[in-house]
């Protein structure tokens, strides 16, 4: 989850802004009265109701489509799939059979979460609120008396309660239902969820803290829960056993399990690990959880290792479109450069988070590649894996479907589906797009800076005054954007803006005239007394890209991705001539490839529009020589954003287009 | 398992070749006394001592560690692994608890019936006798009072026998039992193995035959082994089980399982399937089932549409190793041209399953395209699984390893092991080695068909007189084949030697003197009246080859693969200078790959030698524009055997080389 409400201390008392001191006193105690040993977050995040999303910019869009669409679809679901019945069961109240996966909680929790962040930007429906306080309630009555809450646990398996770590997700389900909890007291809905919360939290500490057993979770997701908690509460403990989670890990206490040690990040300690392994979702909340107690703790050493994996899975094993994991089987990362399309297992949780992951790197460190990669998986490996109407879902996100594919079962990714007998994507996908607005900007002393561009308005307090920029874009689509500085302190002070690491040439406007900004280490940085009302053009130059791989990623061989702006696109079916095979279409690499806007479709993207020919395939599947693919007919075709394929028919679909043999 | 033995009239009473009619009286009549209507076979295999292998060619080589390592090793590690306590607590005589898979006797089967076939071949050591006969009546001992035989079903969950027949293996390993004991009956070894199979056979007639329950199993075997049955013992009843269960799959009697009807082959009737489907192993087992069914029964739907399976999975989805399966998660074809050489899937058991089929395919139809993939089957895909000692195994065999390759536990494919916690592959590997002469050559009324070549004799009936063919021969190292006629009728007969699909040009001197002989349908047909003493020299140029794969094959675009002969061959780091990473080598495709004879490997292998260059591979993931590789360090590096690759050293491999960008 992210931290972006951390600043909010007007909805929860002693929350505290990611970086300040840690209160040592108990709960609710007046104030900080001691540093902690060094809090190094660069950038605060903003605080609730500091940052909107206008409903007619793209990210907007996003959300109002989760509150309308993906939140009641979930609310839906969990009754109907059993999830709430489960709690029904623990709390006393039914008889009926425990249904569905043995994490099935951790699902109302995500769904919880989502429905209170969605809560507190708009008025909210009856319903979703009415589902909150329900649900939290009944999470209260199915909670033991002494703090322990896991419906499978109490009513399918009591006999294996703490019993199967490797297996269990029972930390996983708890470190869930703390963040939906830390998610409904930063907003002030259904605050009742911190005390149950809490109750178990504190059972934590009992059983697995510095005098328990020596354990941790297969699935992580713990540690950043309870680093979270500790935010909010300023309850040291929390942050303690957050820590130990992190330190006991990597010293096999797992077992081998189906898969090894690696597969969960068993294999060796966090700070000496050098290689992202295993499952991938499960790695990415280890990293989030290892950068939240490296922030809290102000220890560089776990920062340091967060960023060298980083660099392992970004620079050799994640792929264009920002997802991680390139292996169905475990669900995993492969090999160094082991990307292909067409296997892609590319989870929808994995990309989400990345994005979680890449925010609290950036908050860490401040740098912009953490930027970029959270806009590069948002606007692919996560929108993608939502339909239009938003209640349909990829589990996977393949960046290849083959005429004539097969799948098996719910990972046939062929087509989205309205739900899954293991539905962690959907109200995970909830949760984010209900605090997109979160991931706008972020404050710090001398300023405010804007990260990702959408219509809407992000504030903050800036030398003790009330900071607040509009901002008016069609971003994605096109790279103007238009910020105008609505109030701030009679103060110089620095508007930094994020140039995207795809952009090569931009221009800044002032009032109307351009002046020199050079971007460093990513970011225009503007300093000056804004007077109010002055205007801001950013104009991000966004032609279309024909994107390479690293030579060793084998399985895009001679294939280029065309990409614009931060989206990169694909070839679809729908948009072919009929009888034509995909797998024959060829670029020329020569042609010049065109961006024009489609009304006729849905949310009017700009789609590409490139020239190149169809290869003359042949029968057989192996001949001697080396074969020179002859050129074919010529052929005009459409990409269309990544993000939006499926959504029309179901059908072939690729990413990486074949290159046309020259001369 | 194989037909081979089929016409040994002299080891087994009632054994007939395939095609000739079906003794329709009951088992151990006099011979038979009214056609079936109407086998279609159009060679027949040679018996049982007709077929022999000199031991210092390549696969007499095979064969004889075969007999020396493997087949011991087998036999020690089912006493170690528990399958052997199994039966002995299944026969009452022991209470250790159930080990393995619940398919573990199937082990003990293939076994058995490869230890049959090697001691019908050699004299034999005691132990393997021994081996057989003391498990022959244990197996006896363990079959319960109705026929029944299963030691898991018996000693660990007797309540769940045929209760899932999806998932129980039980007919897979009735299949294995009874395939074991038509080559005891064939050899002479542990005949008292077909009263135990014949009991269970009987057993399975009631259930499953046409007044019984319609049930198929979810891993197809039994099928093949009852059709074999049925020519051990022209008993009528078990052919046509044999082909109710073909006619019972495809109805959806299995239920959707965790991976879908498609998985085993259930989702529509065998005869209108367009595609294979689903798990390797088990398709191709349903094939040699049909096409075993369709000889007997003369029906011609059911061997077109083997045909026309076979065709779609020689054609879009065999790797050019022969092997088959790309993926893990399912052990499963893909789509079409999904062939990811590094997820390769490529199971030894689905490599030796198509050496099963095409055989078949081939006695049924004699088309050469059948020994074709039998022998790129049997030197690539099946020869690379096992190490050159004998005692290690792959059971996945990819044509990629990757530099930084991590797998997870068994199905890592880095490195051969001595066995599985699911060891189906190392005994499959024992029974076609131990039968590997019976593939050289068929019989037909008009003469001896000669489809692999290997130092050796061959001999058959051939108009009334015995025929024998000694043949000489470095194959595959070397093209040239010597074959010298010792015996044969006074009257023409034809000799038919295979010219492989790789072979664009050779020559033919009889007793010295060039002739020509054109090839029709992938045979030299020579046909005179031989006089003993005469001398055929078939002359195979064998260059080296640069084998493209179609360029729908998404995974190889822009590579190679060096071959030569039927050997497909590989590049291994062990081969490369200190410091190279395998990745980056790259062929030059105009410079001449030259072939030589290496003494200082094992086995003296001819390798190839290459030039190419090392690509200046960068440091980003991807980049904008279309990424030209820079011409790098020149580079000429050694290719190998693929199946000789993995005995030296641990590290990567690569089959197909991507090619230097030229101009």
């Amino acid at each position: 989850m992210t931290e972006q409400k951390l600043s909010d201390t007007s909805a929860a008392p002693g929350v505290r802004p990611i970086g300040t001191p840690a209160p040592s006193g108990p709960h609710g105690s007046a104030g900080p009265v001691a540093p902690g040993p060094g809090a190094v977050a660069a950038l605060r995040p903003l605080g609730v109701g500091q940052a909107r999303l206008d409903a007619d910019g793209l990210l907007g869009r996003w959300r109002r489509r989760n509150a309308e669409d993906t939140l009641p679809h979930c609310v839906d679901n969990l009754h109907r799939a059993g999830n709430i019945g489960n709690l029904r069961a623990a709390a006393g109240e039914s008889d009926e059979a425990f249904a569905g996966m043995w994490f099935a909680d951790s699902d109302v929790h995500k769904t919880l979460e989502a429905a209170a962040w969605e809560l507190s930007v708009s008025s909210g429906d009856g319903a979703l609120r009415s589902f909150v306080e329900d649900t939290a309630a009944l999470l209260a009555r199915a909670q033991q008396a002494d703090g322990y809450l896991n419906s499978y646990f109490t009513v399918a398996a009591p006999d294996e309660r703490w019993r199967r770590p490797d297996w269990s997700h029972e930390l996983y389900c708890a470190g869930h239902l703390i963040q939906a909890a830390v998610a409904a007291a930063r907003t002030g809905v259904g605050p009742e969820l911190v005390a149950v919360a809490r109750r178990f939290a504190d059972l934590l500490v009992e059983r697995f803290g510095p005098d328990g057993v020596e354990e941790v979770c297969g699935h992580p997701e713990i540690e950043t829960a309870l680093a979270e908690l500790y935010r909010l509460t300023g309850h040291r403990p929390y942050l303690d056993l957050a820590r130990r989670f992190l330190d006991l890990r990597g010293r096999g206490l797992l077992g081998p399990g189906r898969f090894g040690p690696a597969y969960y990040q068993d294999h060796m300690p966090v700070r000496e690990a050098r290689e992202v392994t295993g499952h991938a979702v499960r790695q990415l909340y280890l990293l989030a959880g290892m950068v939240d107690v490296a922030v809290e703790t102000g220890e560089p050493q776990l920062l340091e290792a967060a960023e060298r994996l980083w660099e392992d899975a970004v620079h050799r094993r994640t792929y264009v479109t920002g997802a991680h994991g390139s292996r169905h089987r475990d669900e995993a990362y492969g090999d160094p450069y082991e990307l292909p399309p067409d296997r892609a297992y590319a989870e929808t949780c994995a990309a989400i988070a990345s994005v979680h992951l890449n925010w609290r790197l950036l908050l860490a460190t401040g740098r912009a590649r953490y930027a970029d990669e959270m806009e590069r998986a948002l606007y692919n490996g996560v929108a993608a894996a939502v339909s239009s109407d938003g209640r349909h879902f990829f589990y996977s996100n393949p960046l290849q479907v083959r005429t004539g594919h097969t799948g098996s079962g719910e990972e046939a990714a062929g087509r989205r589906l309205p739900w899954y007998s293991c539905a962690c994507c959907p109200p995970n996908i909830a949760r984010l797009m209900a605090s997109l607005h979160g991931y706008l900007a972020t404050a710090h002393d001398d300023g405010l800076q804007i990260h990702l561009y959408a219509s809407g308005s992000v504030s903050a307090e800036v030398a003790g005054a009330a900071v607040r920029v509009d901002v008016r874009t069609e971003y994605p689509w096109q790279g103007r954007v238009e910020l105008t500085v609505a109030s701030g302190p009679g103060v110089p002070w620095t508007l930094a803006l994020r140039v995207p690491a795809w952009c090569d040439a931009y221009t800044v406007r002032i009032d109307g005239g351009p002046v020199m900004a050079p971007a460093r280490d990513g970011y225009i940085r503007l300093t000056r007394v804004w007077a109010p009302g002055t205007t801001v053009v950013l104009d991000l130059e966004m032609p279309v890209r024909q994107v390479s791989a690293h030579p060793r990623v084998d399985a895009v061989r001679g294939c280029v991705a065309l990409a614009r702006g931060p989206l990169v696109y694909c070839l679809e079916q729908a948009d072919l001539p009929p009888g034509t095979v995909l797998e024959d279409v060829r670029l020329d690499p020569a042609a010049e490839v065109t961006a024009a806007g489609r009304e006729d479709l849905p949310g009017s993207p700009v789609v590409l529009t490139a020239r190149g020919s169809l290869a003359d395939a042949g029968d057989s599947l192996y001949t001697a020589g080396i074969r020179r693919e002859r050129g074919g007919a010529p052929l005009t075709f459409t990409a269309v954003p990544y993000f939006l394929w499926g959504n029309r028919s179901e059908g072939p679909m690729r990413v990486w287009i074949p290159v046309a043999a020259t001369g």
